[in-house]
């Protein structure tokens, strides 16, 4: 399962572990008891327990599956997203390749006015279309002539360490990306928030989406929000 | 798969997540490229890229992978477990349950004299029988008497919190533990080292031969040493 | 700064490091503007930036503080604190040494019925003075059995590993831990909270004292339950 | 105390907590005793300890001191440093501020030919002047003219969050770190080494004067590489 997004990158679903009864076995370790079932809408099972664990923050149980994926996000999404401490990553290396001629450039319709009161966001207020115009021509014509002259760099051996130096954050950069799933959630519950930078919000969809999939009824837990 | 271990405990085997391979793919992130095959004797391919990151301690890539187990074992050996904080855990508590009547003895051959030059540890050299069974018949009789008494408390509504407070270390307890490739190697190199103590040391080698069915070629490289 | 609780165990203040107003300038770190100087009643200056990190879960500039502790507390205690994976810790090891002969009695008014609604707590129904009583009678005299026994084996060069199994988990051991404030705040937000053990929530309590001395407004915070 | 760095750098040290000594009162915790002088040449103390916890990889004590620095350097330095997932950080961020016109630049005998053995490394082998001074000429050329746009951008209304999207990783950002003693060494180890990029070698090896000054008998174990 591949989620394409941006125009350019993309999460590929590598892997996932765990379910969420395993979620309710590790829970019963502490009474001894195992997954009971999931019970039915009159004769609750451990749809309760679960939805209890959920609640109540009782997190430990939640570490017990996760997921792997890949991902192809532009510089400026991973820098955002590796702050995010207790994944484990593996990403291209610029010192090792040449990096790929692929950058994100938004589309029009993305390019709206700054936001006033939120001062680290967009507002819906539109802008000038030669405003747009203009900023996306030179966009684009900053990121050829970087990549020109990186190429040219690589062609007369500058080393690859330097030669990407001037890299511009929108280009694209690829990594797998490993995680629990309390510890998904946690990322989700930041970069899929209201006030998440749009470019990480889509890729943090894609992962709450793929989640779903594989936890279905956790995830049916945190999208009505209980807690 | 179930490893019977210090009659009365156990290491379960739960999941695996991850393969050699995908230690592979992880670390060819930094190159773009993919798994390339293992190669043979005449012409090492990935085998051989295998061996230079868990040599050089490239141990992010060892992140992909990972492993859920059960464990049952004395609170002692839960004790020293614990400390490793990479890994993830949900235990049988005494607060909510009832404990066992299960309790670790020793074998009497097990039982040798204090190693004087390792403080740590128990020398080759024998104790005389009659120490040995003396000391065998205290502790059981111990193990006996505390529990008798813990049931004695839980029968006159003796809250289990407190109830529990004699509970000996060589009670047996109960979890699921999870963790990645990488910090599983860094249990078993510290808990299966001649130092490790021995209760401690069979988990770890019970551990260690569940690893070798799903990480053979990593396991192989940790069996020989290779750094 | 010592803090002693339970008859027989303590905290002891260490060190701490970082401060309010370091929580501040590592936050401005966003912005390239430093501390401002807190305000007063009328004009509230960093005070409100110091909630809305607080209200907002800002929590990574609570990382740039923290303290070091020594405490003194029954094992049962320890085995809970433990599981909190990001603090540090330094135990004292009964591989090492001779465990002291102190052990954790509850007072006799803490003896109270096991609470039915609350599996895991103690409610405030009294129990019949002749339980609590005989009940008392009967740990201390276990403590000293079993503490007679490992004397008698290290004396006879059993090894303090194995001589040590049936150590009750009523008895001291010592530690140093280390935490940032964060984290610091994340235990007592679960240790002092109604349901935690009276036995652990009184340490918890005691870190969250000496927290009030070198973080006052961070806990100032903490304490009205500002988020 | 600053350390001035790449002409546009600097590390300021902010804080430190711990020292030698607390290592030792921590790893005493595990016999009872505490910290008992130095010693002298003739009649080595606690150096000696300190050596054994170095050499045997007993790292917990370490954990026990840390410290704080204040970075500015440029984001693909950043990039590497993040990926150490042990430490706390706070940086600039540019969804909320504009960024500095501040970009490195390499001096003109650093810009060597390409290593074609170490693939993520630069020779010794010179580069044709006329090749250089080119290359250095293009550089800053897009630097200025993306920090142009940049500014443009800002001026005509587009959000800072989309106006940064070209920011070259050659651009200086800023942050504040904080790591305890043990993940430092972590971190030196693996950026002074010889190995590393040249541009993050240098934060690192100012990294380990500070520590230097704060935990000499520690550091002067690692230099020596006691292990």
């Amino acid at each position: 399962m591949q989620i394409d997004l941006l125009s350019g990158g993309y999460v590929r679903f590598v892997e996932a572990w765990g379910s969420d009864e395993r979620i309710i076995e590790a829970a019963r370790m502490s009474t001894g008891k195992g997954f009971l079932g999931w019970g039915t809408a009159e004769k609750p099972g451990d749809e309760k327990l679960l939805r209890f664990l959920y609640e109540n923050r009782h997190s430990t149980p939640f570490e017990m599956g996760g997921m792997v994926v890949e991902v192809q996000a532009p510089i400026f999404v991973f820098r955002e997203w590796h702050r995010h401490r207790t994944q484990s990553y593996n990403e291209m290396s610029a010192r090792y390749v040449q990096m790929p001629d692929l950058h994100f450039v938004p589309a029009a319709d993305r390019v709206r006015k700054q936001d006033a009161k939120n001062k680290q966001g967009t507002s819906s207020a539109p802008l000038a279309i030669e405003i747009v115009d203009e900023w996306l021509r030179r966009i684009e014509a900053e990121q050829r002539l970087v990549y020109e002259t990186y190429e040219w760099a690589i062609a007369h051996e500058i080393p690859r360490e330097l030669a990407r130096i001037n890299t511009p954050v929108s280009r694209y950069s690829k990594m797998r990306a490993s995680s629990n799933l309390r510890n998904w959630l946690g990322f989700i519950t930041l970069r899929s928030a209201p006030n998440a930078q749009e470019e990480i919000r889509v890729y943090s969809d894609a992962i709450a989406s793929m989640l779903d999939e594989h936890f279905p009824r956790t995830m049916s837990l945190f999208r009505e929000g209980a807690r």
